[in-house]
Protein backbone atom coordinates (compact mmCIF):
# COMPACT_ATOMS: atom_id res chain seq x y z
CA UNK A 1 0.00 0.00 0.00
CA UNK A 2 1.21 3.90 -1.14
CA UNK A 3 2.69 6.01 2.19
CA UNK A 4 2.49 9.26 2.71
CA UNK A 5 5.92 11.19 3.98
CA UNK A 6 5.33 14.46 5.62
CA UNK A 7 8.68 16.17 5.35
CA UNK A 8 9.61 19.02 7.18
CA UNK A 9 12.28 20.74 5.50
CA UNK A 10 13.94 23.40 7.86
CA UNK A 11 13.45 27.25 7.99
CA UNK A 12 14.86 27.91 4.54
CA UNK A 13 18.76 26.44 3.98
CA UNK A 14 19.04 23.31 2.57
CA UNK A 15 21.51 22.55 4.67
CA UNK A 16 19.28 22.31 7.38
CA UNK A 17 17.28 19.29 5.54
CA UNK A 18 18.04 16.10 7.77
CA UNK A 19 19.61 12.92 6.07
CA UNK A 20 16.24 11.45 6.18
CA UNK A 21 14.37 14.22 4.50
CA UNK A 22 17.27 14.10 1.69
CA UNK A 23 16.55 9.92 1.15
CA UNK A 24 13.12 10.47 0.76
CA UNK A 25 13.12 13.50 -1.26
CA UNK A 26 15.98 12.13 -3.43
CA UNK A 27 13.91 8.74 -3.82
CA UNK A 28 10.54 10.67 -4.37
CA UNK A 29 8.43 9.81 -7.13
CA UNK A 30 5.91 12.45 -6.45
CA UNK A 31 6.17 15.22 -4.43
CA UNK A 32 3.28 17.70 -3.26
CA UNK A 33 4.37 21.38 -2.07
CA UNK A 34 2.58 24.08 -0.69
CA UNK A 35 1.99 27.67 -1.99
CA UNK A 36 0.40 30.51 -0.34
CA UNK A 37 -0.67 31.68 -3.53
CA UNK A 38 -2.58 30.11 -6.54
CA UNK A 39 0.29 29.10 -9.04
CA UNK A 40 2.86 30.69 -6.28
CA UNK A 41 6.21 30.08 -5.93
CA UNK A 42 6.69 26.96 -3.18
CA UNK A 43 9.05 28.18 -0.50
CA UNK A 44 9.63 25.01 0.71
CA UNK A 45 9.99 23.47 -2.67
CA UNK A 46 13.06 25.64 -3.26
CA UNK A 47 14.69 24.72 0.09
CA UNK A 48 15.08 21.62 -1.59
CA UNK A 49 14.91 21.59 -5.47
CA UNK A 50 18.86 20.67 -5.82
CA UNK A 51 18.05 17.26 -4.10
CA UNK A 52 15.08 16.86 -6.49
CA UNK A 53 15.42 14.17 -9.31
CA UNK A 54 14.79 14.82 -12.85
CA UNK A 55 11.91 12.04 -13.03
CA UNK A 56 9.96 13.18 -10.38
CA UNK A 57 6.42 14.41 -10.45
CA UNK A 58 6.70 18.07 -8.81
CA UNK A 59 2.73 19.46 -7.85
CA UNK A 60 2.23 22.74 -6.49
CA UNK A 61 -0.42 23.21 -4.49
CA UNK A 62 -2.05 26.08 -2.58
CA UNK A 63 -2.35 26.27 1.06
CA UNK A 64 -3.57 29.36 1.87
CA UNK A 65 -2.76 30.58 5.91
CA UNK A 66 -6.35 30.73 7.09
CA UNK A 67 -8.51 32.64 5.01
CA UNK A 68 -12.11 31.33 4.20
CA UNK A 69 -11.11 29.06 1.37
CA UNK A 70 -8.55 27.28 3.30
CA UNK A 71 -9.98 24.41 4.62
CA UNK A 72 -11.67 23.93 0.26
CA UNK A 73 -8.08 24.17 -1.08
CA UNK A 74 -6.67 21.74 1.52
CA UNK A 75 -9.34 18.89 0.47
CA UNK A 76 -8.15 19.79 -2.72
CA UNK A 77 -4.95 19.14 -2.28
CA UNK A 78 -6.14 15.56 -0.52
CA UNK A 79 -8.14 14.65 -3.23
CA UNK A 80 -5.26 15.18 -5.77
CA UNK A 81 -2.23 13.34 -3.01
CA UNK A 82 -5.14 10.38 -2.79
CA UNK A 83 -5.37 10.10 -6.80
CA UNK A 84 -1.49 9.29 -6.37
CA UNK A 85 -1.76 6.70 -3.78
CA UNK A 86 -4.53 5.06 -4.91
CA UNK A 87 -2.61 4.42 -7.80
CA UNK A 88 -0.21 2.56 -5.66
CA UNK A 89 2.67 5.98 -5.62
CA UNK A 90 4.34 7.25 -2.53
CA UNK A 91 3.68 10.69 -2.22
CA UNK A 92 6.17 12.48 0.09
CA UNK A 93 4.28 16.44 1.04
CA UNK A 94 7.10 19.45 1.75
CA UNK A 95 6.56 21.79 5.16
CA UNK A 96 8.72 24.41 6.56
CA UNK A 97 9.82 24.37 9.76
CA UNK A 98 8.40 21.33 11.59
CA UNK A 99 5.64 19.41 10.07
CA UNK A 100 3.52 19.63 14.01
CA UNK A 101 4.39 23.30 14.13
CA UNK A 102 2.02 25.56 13.50
CA UNK A 103 1.36 23.74 9.94
CA UNK A 104 -1.89 23.16 7.94
CA UNK A 105 -0.31 19.78 7.42
CA UNK A 106 -2.21 18.64 10.00
CA UNK A 107 -5.62 18.76 8.38
CA UNK A 108 -4.13 17.02 5.37
CA UNK A 109 -2.52 14.59 7.41
CA UNK A 110 -6.50 13.41 9.07
CA UNK A 111 -7.83 13.17 5.77
CA UNK A 112 -5.30 10.91 4.57
CA UNK A 113 -5.73 8.73 7.98
CA UNK A 114 -9.14 8.65 7.40
CA UNK A 115 -8.86 6.64 4.37
CA UNK A 116 -6.55 4.01 6.27
CA UNK A 117 -3.08 5.25 3.94
CA UNK A 118 -0.14 4.66 5.82
CA UNK A 119 2.42 7.80 7.02
CA UNK A 120 5.16 8.73 7.93
CA UNK A 121 6.47 11.95 9.17
CA UNK A 122 9.37 13.69 9.31
CA UNK A 123 10.67 16.31 11.75
CA UNK A 124 12.33 19.59 10.61
CA UNK A 125 14.40 22.27 12.14
CA UNK A 126 11.78 24.98 13.73
CA UNK A 127 12.08 28.47 12.62
CA UNK A 128 12.32 29.31 16.54
CA UNK A 129 15.27 27.04 16.58
CA UNK A 130 17.03 28.13 13.58
CA UNK A 131 16.62 31.79 15.03
CA UNK A 132 18.42 31.42 17.87
CA UNK A 133 21.07 29.57 17.07
CA UNK A 134 21.91 32.56 14.34
CA UNK A 135 21.40 34.82 17.07
CA UNK A 136 23.42 32.85 20.30
CA UNK A 137 20.72 33.26 22.40
CA UNK A 138 19.09 30.71 24.52
CA UNK A 139 15.36 29.79 23.77
CA UNK A 140 15.21 27.91 27.37
CA UNK A 141 17.72 27.03 30.55
CA UNK A 142 17.05 25.72 33.34
CA UNK A 143 13.62 24.13 34.99
CA UNK A 144 11.69 27.19 33.05
CA UNK A 145 8.78 26.80 30.66
CA UNK A 146 8.94 28.50 27.46
CA UNK A 147 6.06 29.97 25.92
CA UNK A 148 5.76 30.13 21.84
CA UNK A 149 2.99 32.12 20.67
CA UNK A 150 1.53 34.31 17.74
CA UNK A 151 2.10 37.56 17.97
CA UNK A 152 -1.60 38.52 18.59
CA UNK A 153 -1.63 36.19 21.78
CA UNK A 154 0.06 38.49 24.04
CA UNK A 155 -2.54 37.75 26.60
CA UNK A 156 -1.25 34.18 27.26
CA UNK A 157 1.55 35.67 28.39
CA UNK A 158 1.53 34.86 32.11
CA UNK A 159 4.06 36.43 34.81
CA UNK A 160 6.06 33.42 35.25
CA UNK A 161 6.98 33.16 31.79
CA UNK A 162 10.43 34.54 31.49
CA UNK A 163 11.21 32.80 28.19
CA UNK A 164 9.18 33.75 25.56
CA UNK A 165 8.92 33.48 21.25
CA UNK A 166 6.81 35.15 19.66
CA UNK A 167 6.17 34.59 16.42
CA UNK A 168 4.48 36.04 13.38
CA UNK A 169 5.25 39.25 14.45
CA UNK A 170 4.74 41.26 10.93
CA UNK A 171 3.19 44.38 11.07
CA UNK A 172 2.35 43.81 15.14
CA UNK A 173 5.72 45.06 15.92
CA UNK A 174 5.27 47.99 18.00
CA UNK A 175 2.76 46.73 19.82
CA UNK A 176 4.94 43.46 20.73
CA UNK A 177 7.84 45.59 21.69
CA UNK A 178 6.20 48.05 23.71
CA UNK A 179 4.21 44.95 25.92
CA UNK A 180 8.15 43.59 26.30
CA UNK A 181 9.52 46.69 27.28
CA UNK A 182 6.41 47.12 29.60
CA UNK A 183 7.05 43.90 31.54
CA UNK A 184 10.51 44.11 31.71
CA UNK A 185 11.99 41.39 28.90
CA UNK A 186 15.02 41.96 27.05
CA UNK A 187 14.39 40.93 23.13
CA UNK A 188 16.33 40.12 19.93
CA UNK A 189 14.31 40.32 16.51
CA UNK A 190 15.40 37.74 14.14
CA UNK A 191 14.59 38.36 10.61
CA UNK A 192 14.66 34.99 7.88
CA UNK A 193 16.87 33.13 9.31
CA UNK A 194 18.79 30.99 7.11
CA UNK A 195 17.29 32.92 4.39
CA UNK A 196 18.48 35.71 1.91
CA UNK A 197 18.54 38.90 3.84
CA UNK A 198 18.64 37.49 7.37
CA UNK A 199 19.52 39.63 10.08
CA UNK A 200 19.58 39.63 13.89
CA UNK A 201 18.41 43.09 15.57
CA UNK A 202 18.13 44.46 18.97
CA UNK A 203 17.78 48.11 18.20
CA UNK A 204 13.89 49.14 18.77
CA UNK A 205 13.76 51.96 15.83
CA UNK A 206 15.73 49.58 13.20
CA UNK A 207 13.52 46.64 13.98
CA UNK A 208 10.69 49.00 13.23
CA UNK A 209 12.14 50.29 10.02
CA UNK A 210 12.74 46.17 9.28
CA UNK A 211 9.24 44.87 9.27
CA UNK A 212 9.64 41.53 7.60
CA UNK A 213 6.97 39.00 7.08
CA UNK A 214 8.92 36.06 7.55
CA UNK A 215 10.52 37.11 11.50
CA UNK A 216 9.92 36.46 14.85
CA UNK A 217 11.26 37.70 18.42
CA UNK A 218 12.98 36.07 20.77
CA UNK A 219 12.61 37.57 24.79
CA UNK A 220 13.73 36.58 28.20
CA UNK A 221 13.16 38.32 31.45
CA UNK A 222 15.61 37.56 35.02
CA UNK B 1 41.25 32.68 14.50
CA UNK B 2 39.89 29.20 15.76
CA UNK B 3 36.15 29.01 16.42
CA UNK B 4 33.76 26.75 17.98
CA UNK B 5 31.24 24.94 16.57
CA UNK B 6 28.22 24.05 19.01
CA UNK B 7 25.90 20.86 16.98
CA UNK B 8 22.72 20.52 17.98
CA UNK B 9 22.58 16.39 16.42
CA UNK B 10 19.22 15.95 17.02
CA UNK B 11 16.90 13.40 19.48
CA UNK B 12 18.41 10.13 19.11
CA UNK B 13 18.90 8.47 14.87
CA UNK B 14 21.66 9.66 13.14
CA UNK B 15 19.27 10.06 10.20
CA UNK B 16 17.83 13.09 11.96
CA UNK B 17 21.05 15.16 11.95
CA UNK B 18 21.07 17.78 9.49
CA UNK B 19 23.56 18.40 6.65
CA UNK B 20 25.02 21.06 8.09
CA UNK B 21 25.57 19.06 11.16
CA UNK B 22 27.30 16.15 9.16
CA UNK B 23 29.54 18.51 7.07
CA UNK B 24 31.17 20.01 10.75
CA UNK B 25 31.33 16.45 11.86
CA UNK B 26 32.94 15.08 9.26
CA UNK B 27 35.65 17.82 9.07
CA UNK B 28 36.15 18.00 12.88
CA UNK B 29 39.82 17.74 14.31
CA UNK B 30 38.35 17.65 17.53
CA UNK B 31 35.33 17.18 18.85
CA UNK B 32 34.26 17.37 22.52
CA UNK B 33 31.17 15.78 23.72
CA UNK B 34 29.10 15.83 26.94
CA UNK B 35 28.15 12.94 29.23
CA UNK B 36 26.28 13.05 32.45
CA UNK B 37 28.78 10.95 34.27
CA UNK B 38 32.00 11.12 34.86
CA UNK B 39 33.44 8.63 32.69
CA UNK B 40 30.47 7.99 31.12
CA UNK B 41 29.24 7.44 27.49
CA UNK B 42 28.16 10.30 25.46
CA UNK B 43 24.55 9.74 24.06
CA UNK B 44 25.46 13.08 21.69
CA UNK B 45 28.89 11.54 20.68
CA UNK B 46 27.04 7.96 19.98
CA UNK B 47 24.36 9.02 17.51
CA UNK B 48 27.21 10.70 15.35
CA UNK B 49 29.99 7.97 16.14
CA UNK B 50 29.32 6.48 12.32
CA UNK B 51 30.24 10.53 10.81
CA UNK B 52 33.61 10.70 12.56
CA UNK B 53 37.06 10.68 10.89
CA UNK B 54 39.86 8.35 12.67
CA UNK B 55 42.30 10.95 13.29
CA UNK B 56 39.49 13.09 14.65
CA UNK B 57 40.46 13.53 18.90
CA UNK B 58 37.53 13.11 21.27
CA UNK B 59 37.20 14.23 24.48
CA UNK B 60 33.86 13.54 26.41
CA UNK B 61 33.48 16.08 29.28
CA UNK B 62 30.60 15.32 32.28
CA UNK B 63 28.30 17.58 32.10
CA UNK B 64 25.94 16.96 35.30
CA UNK B 65 22.30 17.91 34.74
CA UNK B 66 21.73 20.25 37.57
CA UNK B 67 23.38 19.53 41.08
CA UNK B 68 26.15 21.50 42.83
CA UNK B 69 29.07 20.46 40.57
CA UNK B 70 27.60 21.65 37.70
CA UNK B 71 28.96 25.36 37.18
CA UNK B 72 32.31 23.56 37.77
CA UNK B 73 32.17 21.05 35.09
CA UNK B 74 30.76 23.27 32.89
CA UNK B 75 34.18 25.20 33.43
CA UNK B 76 36.63 22.50 33.37
CA UNK B 77 34.91 21.86 29.74
CA UNK B 78 35.52 25.13 28.79
CA UNK B 79 39.23 25.28 29.80
CA UNK B 80 39.72 22.09 27.75
CA UNK B 81 38.07 23.40 24.76
CA UNK B 82 39.88 26.86 25.25
CA UNK B 83 43.36 25.22 25.24
CA UNK B 84 42.59 23.90 21.64
CA UNK B 85 41.20 26.92 20.64
CA UNK B 86 43.86 28.68 21.74
CA UNK B 87 46.37 26.24 19.88
CA UNK B 88 44.59 27.32 16.37
CA UNK B 89 42.33 24.14 16.20
CA UNK B 90 38.49 24.28 15.65
CA UNK B 91 36.41 23.09 18.42
CA UNK B 92 32.85 21.27 17.86
CA UNK B 93 30.98 20.80 20.44
CA UNK B 94 28.23 18.27 20.30
CA UNK B 95 24.74 18.48 22.25
CA UNK B 96 21.32 16.16 22.22
CA UNK B 97 18.51 18.18 20.21
CA UNK B 98 18.88 21.57 19.86
CA UNK B 99 21.43 23.89 21.77
CA UNK B 100 19.35 26.31 22.49
CA UNK B 101 16.78 24.40 24.74
CA UNK B 102 17.23 22.99 27.91
CA UNK B 103 21.03 22.77 27.10
CA UNK B 104 23.86 23.23 29.14
CA UNK B 105 26.02 24.63 25.89
CA UNK B 106 24.35 28.32 26.35
CA UNK B 107 26.75 28.58 29.91
CA UNK B 108 29.96 27.05 27.55
CA UNK B 109 29.12 29.66 25.10
CA UNK B 110 29.07 32.71 27.40
CA UNK B 111 32.63 31.61 28.64
CA UNK B 112 33.95 31.34 24.83
CA UNK B 113 32.50 34.03 24.04
CA UNK B 114 33.84 35.98 26.78
CA UNK B 115 37.46 35.06 25.42
CA UNK B 116 36.78 36.16 22.33
CA UNK B 117 36.70 33.27 20.21
CA UNK B 118 34.34 33.24 17.03
CA UNK B 119 31.64 30.95 17.85
CA UNK B 120 28.53 29.25 15.28
CA UNK B 121 25.59 27.29 16.45
CA UNK B 122 23.62 24.47 14.21
CA UNK B 123 20.17 23.79 15.32
CA UNK B 124 18.66 20.27 16.00
CA UNK B 125 15.99 18.54 16.06
CA UNK B 126 14.03 18.98 19.26
CA UNK B 127 13.03 15.84 21.42
CA UNK B 128 9.98 17.03 21.30
CA UNK B 129 9.09 17.46 17.31
CA UNK B 130 10.64 14.00 17.17
CA UNK B 131 8.21 12.90 19.17
CA UNK B 132 5.06 14.62 17.52
CA UNK B 133 6.66 13.09 14.44
CA UNK B 134 6.49 9.89 15.63
CA UNK B 135 3.00 10.08 17.55
CA UNK B 136 1.56 11.74 14.07
CA UNK B 137 0.28 14.38 16.62
CA UNK B 138 -0.31 18.11 16.37
CA UNK B 139 1.99 20.30 18.65
CA UNK B 140 0.16 23.52 18.24
CA UNK B 141 -2.25 25.04 15.14
CA UNK B 142 -3.70 27.81 14.42
CA UNK B 143 -3.38 31.54 16.35
CA UNK B 144 -2.73 29.42 19.80
CA UNK B 145 0.80 29.27 22.08
CA UNK B 146 2.26 26.31 22.55
CA UNK B 147 3.88 25.89 26.27
CA UNK B 148 6.76 23.63 26.55
CA UNK B 149 7.66 22.67 30.55
CA UNK B 150 9.04 20.45 32.85
CA UNK B 151 6.89 18.14 34.69
CA UNK B 152 7.59 20.11 37.95
CA UNK B 153 6.24 23.34 36.94
CA UNK B 154 2.84 22.87 36.08
CA UNK B 155 2.13 25.84 37.93
CA UNK B 156 3.10 27.42 34.44
CA UNK B 157 0.00 25.95 32.49
CA UNK B 158 -2.81 28.25 32.56
CA UNK B 159 -6.56 28.56 31.68
CA UNK B 160 -5.85 29.38 28.29
CA UNK B 161 -2.93 26.98 27.39
CA UNK B 162 -4.44 24.89 24.84
CA UNK B 163 -1.26 22.67 23.53
CA UNK B 164 1.52 21.36 26.31
CA UNK B 165 4.21 19.48 25.99
CA UNK B 166 5.51 18.16 29.27
CA UNK B 167 8.97 17.25 29.46
CA UNK B 168 11.38 15.41 31.91
CA UNK B 169 8.03 13.53 33.05
CA UNK B 170 10.19 10.51 34.74
CA UNK B 171 9.01 9.87 38.14
CA UNK B 172 6.47 12.67 38.01
CA UNK B 173 4.25 10.64 35.57
CA UNK B 174 1.14 10.20 38.11
CA UNK B 175 1.04 14.25 38.89
CA UNK B 176 1.02 14.55 35.59
CA UNK B 177 -1.57 12.74 34.17
CA UNK B 178 -3.60 13.71 37.10
CA UNK B 179 -3.54 17.13 36.32
CA UNK B 180 -4.27 16.60 32.55
CA UNK B 181 -7.14 14.56 33.12
CA UNK B 182 -7.92 16.92 35.86
CA UNK B 183 -7.72 19.92 33.38
CA UNK B 184 -9.86 17.87 30.53
CA UNK B 185 -6.51 17.48 28.29
CA UNK B 186 -6.10 14.59 25.95
CA UNK B 187 -2.54 13.01 26.04
CA UNK B 188 0.15 11.06 24.86
CA UNK B 189 3.44 9.36 26.25
CA UNK B 190 6.51 9.44 23.93
CA UNK B 191 8.83 7.48 25.56
CA UNK B 192 12.61 7.43 23.38
CA UNK B 193 11.65 9.22 20.27
CA UNK B 194 14.33 7.73 17.57
CA UNK B 195 15.99 5.83 19.70
CA UNK B 196 16.22 2.03 20.85
CA UNK B 197 12.93 1.07 22.74
CA UNK B 198 10.59 3.81 21.20
CA UNK B 199 7.11 3.94 21.99
CA UNK B 200 3.55 6.12 21.52
CA UNK B 201 1.16 5.45 24.71
CA UNK B 202 -2.40 6.68 24.89
CA UNK B 203 -3.24 4.28 28.07
CA UNK B 204 -3.41 5.86 31.52
CA UNK B 205 -2.02 2.63 33.21
CA UNK B 206 0.50 1.23 30.54
CA UNK B 207 2.54 5.03 30.71
CA UNK B 208 2.43 4.46 34.72
CA UNK B 209 4.08 1.24 34.09
CA UNK B 210 6.56 2.61 31.81
CA UNK B 211 8.37 4.70 33.35
CA UNK B 212 11.59 6.28 31.06
CA UNK B 213 14.12 8.29 31.64
CA UNK B 214 13.78 9.66 28.01
CA UNK B 215 10.03 10.81 27.94
CA UNK B 216 7.55 13.23 27.05
CA UNK B 217 4.36 13.87 27.10
CA UNK B 218 2.16 15.87 24.40
CA UNK B 219 -1.24 17.80 25.33
CA UNK B 220 -3.82 18.94 24.01
CA UNK B 221 -7.41 20.48 25.05
CA UNK B 222 -10.60 21.86 23.03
Amino acid sequence: MAKLYGIGVGPGSEELITLKALKVIENAKVIVAPSPKENGQSAALNIVKNFVKEDTEIIVKQFPMGGEDQEDKIYEAFKTIEARLHDGLDVVFLTIGDPFVYSTYIYLLKYINEKGYETETVPGITSFCASASLAGEALVIGDEPLLVLPSTRLDTVKEDHKYLVIMKVYNNEETVINFLEDKGYEYVYVKRAYREGQEVIKDREEILKNKDYMSLIIAHKN
